[in-house]
């Protein structure tokens, strides 16, 4: 590597060269296809999370308690649609980066390229604003809030919750990923490898 | 721009690269700077969110209703903890990295520049993910959730919602200037300017 440098900032030449740059952009799509299966993975978990209980209703206290059916679904509360629409833009375009990076080549190609790493860093930006929302509703729905009065509900949707924090890992990674694909962008630009 | 392209990918050269150059590291120290600023307001203006408000609270019907003083506070809620740590945590970075950018000379100026550019990719991840935490309990304590009986705050600690509004769109104004940070040296990159 400090042979690159030395070379210069931009041009490094040569064969080992040529197979660092080969190396770099075989992570890139490896990285970008997982990306785009831990962020479709983490739509589709959350997307199918329902659950059904019964629960006592006490209607007065002279009375026995009335068992109804009360179904927990993700798109109750705002932030998890938010989540997923994350998650589904993020897959969508990962998919779509996919093939552009395969076909990435003639003129337009340092034009795909910055719009790729653009797009990369605004990603991380959307997945990580979503797993914070989902995140922070699933921690009340957890633990509750006492101060609020907001009351807990993973006691009675143990499930829908066990799902639902299955989605949030799959969705974190998926972030994780699309991070690492900007650190690697600019670390290959750094280094002056396209 | 295409004169620099034409040049090569690494080394623009001439006067009109080198002005390029300074205006770009101009630009860069700029919104470093605001940045910092607006982490540093979205923290403080949070930090010091505190409303008290007299309520009715009836114990019993044939009593009448008894006035108790509820005050509501930020660090109540875990999320918007989370959301003031990470504004505290990218502020003192921008401090940081902004000294770092002004000390930039010498033989380690390659390294600090990779440091800076993955310090603030990380520092978009970690404001969007805090923002993302705080808006989407600040959007319950708004609207509420009738499914889950999650009471609405908003219509009692009015100007505590306020605030906590007002420091959400500082915070995001502070994540967009780090991810302009980003976007902006990865351009730099790409055309070769250090």
């Amino acid at each position: 590597m400090d042979g690159h440098r030395k070379a210069g900032f931009g041009v490094p030449d040569g064969s080992r060269s040529e197979t660092t740059t080969r190396t770099g952009r075989f992570c890139d799509l490896i990285v970008r296809f997982v990306a785009m299966i831990l962020t479709l993975a983490a739509a589709v978990v959350i997307g199918v999370d329902k659950q059904t209980k019964t629960v006592p209703l006490q209607l007065a206290a002279s009375l026995p308690p009335l068992h109804v059916p009360v179904t927990a679904r993700w798109h109750y509360l705002s932030s998890f649609v938010y989540f997923v629409v994350a998650n589904a833009i993020a897959c969508s375009y990962a998919a779509f980066s996919l093939v552009l990076s395969l076909l990435n080549k003639g003129k337009c190609r340092g034009f795909i390229r910055s719009a790729i790493i653009v797009m990369d860093i605004l990603t991380v930006a959307l997945l990580f604003s979503g797993f914070g929302a989902a995140a922070a509703v699933g921690a009340i729905g957890w633990r509750g809030n006492s101060h609020l009065n907001w009351n807990k509900m993973c006691n009675v949707f143990g499930r829908f919750c066990g799902q639902g924090a299955a989605s949030l890992l799959l969705s974190l990674l998926g972030a994780m990923a699309f991070l690492s694909l900007s650190l690697l962008s600019a670390f290959r630009l750094q280094r002056g490898f396209k």
